[in-house]
């Protein structure tokens, strides 16, 4: 039986490169429409592993999938590297100048708003998948609409790319974590970066003194995100990211920040992702 | 002449309200309909004053705000802190039973879930602004939308609440900074916060050595959040708010901070506001 891999949109969305680069072809995709469904197959069993976008390196943190992992137990086994390419894909044999409506994700949408400037004829309208447009203009047939998707996606669905790498910024890239229910206990010497949580208070310090013990115990933050605590208004948690060459090291920052910090947890001890 | 303050949204919204509070009755209101429209009214000398959301307690920092105010060279000179109340309402004499939608700010929306899980039969339509609605119900005598919005709404455009406070949450506060294109230079004995903005590597420590030179000033971190630069991607910005009982320690910081911190800069010096 094939490894069930859950993703947020459908077949050839950026979701399911990422769960191909990772996991290969022989994967039994479970296509979600949010990323809380992600979630919900993993804690149902109905899938074993969930692909999920963290943040994004124009617009940052998807701040909302940070307290879904963390609310759900959820454990990151891994992250990914993907380049994003935005792709205007219509029809075969149609053309730009037919084209009334272009349908897409929000942020593709943002992040290709200086190429749609220059045709201001199209209409551009927000949709939940980059790659389900794509798969509904193949379905019905639709002269008018054109999809900004990845490159598989007009594979998957037969259209016809007429303007490649329509996105402003050129140099865009996401990181996706790789999400399980429990825990993928590794070997320490495959162990690298590890994702953490907890609460600081406002006292003179008390931030620095968290990082200074990582500091100490030589791990390098590689990304730190602050969030409200919901409950107390004005209290922060941070999510924060640390690399490491000896695992011992990280072992031993662990043992002290139980201790120091509030509500400590780790969320995750991986192998970083080439990027 | 009185002062021109911009705010996003209409009168009515909440940026209406913290106006109010900041600077009272005697202000002439510029309407925006988005965030940049306050930075350009402020950058071409139409308003002399902006007021801008720019954290939420629940939903987190306004990412693009930071980058507005950075990028834009903007001076934030006070800050605000308001209580989000979310009321739903409708023409006078109207009932929850009209209506067929509600129409308002998608986080408003989002805030007030739990209570349209129970009116399954209301729609949900995302707007650009609280206010609006309100003041559309009024212009066109709506009979099948409700807003949700805060209470001044209501009494501007004379619409009846019907069910007040409706939001899940009901700590739920936001925090406004106040704006200006040239720095307002308060005297050194009020001022007891600041607004900065800097780059760090990733360097073992780099961020916790910045975050102890503030700690050995007598700085206390309120706020820190990172964001990712867009020209270098996976390379952090940090913007972070500290307060401080006297001037001269933060003086002391920023000489130091000036030194060791790429891309440093003060973005705003000015008294906290109570929360």
């Amino acid at each position: 039986m094939s490894l069930k891999v859950a993703i947020q949109g459908i077949k050839g969305s950026n979701h399911h490169q990422v769960a191909k680069d990772f996991y290969g072809d022989d994967i039994d995709l479970l296509e979600c429409l949010s990323f809380d469904a992600i979630i919900d197959h993993l804690s149902n069993g109905k899938a074993d592993k969930g692909i999920m976008a963290i943040e994004n390196s124009i617009a940052g943190s998807i701040i909302p999938n940070y307290n879904l992992v963390y609310h759900n137990n959820m454990h990151i086994i891994g992250e990914h590297y993907l380049s994003i390419h935005h792709n205007l894909m219509v029809l075969k044999g149609n053309s730009l100048e037919n084209i009334k409506e272009v349908h897409s994700h929000p942020m593709a949408l943002l992040q290709c708003k200086e190429f749609f400037k220059k045709h201001p004829g199209i209409k551009l309208v927000e949709d939940v998948d980059t790659a389900e447009t794509a798969k509904r203009i193949q379905d019905k047939k639709l002269q008018h609409i054109a999809a900004i998707a990845p490159k598989m996606a007009a594979e998957l669905y037969d259209l016809e790319i007429i303007a490649p790498e329509i996105q402003t910024i050129k140099n865009n890239a996401t990181r996706f974590i790789i999400l399980k229910k429990q825990n993928k206990v590794l070997p320490e010497e495959e162990i690298n970066k590890a994702s953490l949580r907890f609460i600081t208070d406002h006292k003179r310090g008390s931030l620095a003194t968290v990082l200074n013990v990582m500091s100490d115990c030589n791990l390098s933050l590689t990304k730190i995100q602050s969030l409200p605590v919901i409950e107390t208004p004005w209290k922060y948690a941070f999510f924060v990211d640390v690399t490491f060459d000896m695992y011992g090291h990280f072992k031993k920052a662990k043992s002290l920040l139980e201790i120091m910090a509030e509500d400590f947890r780790v969320l995750g001890e991986y192998k970083n992702a080439l990027r």
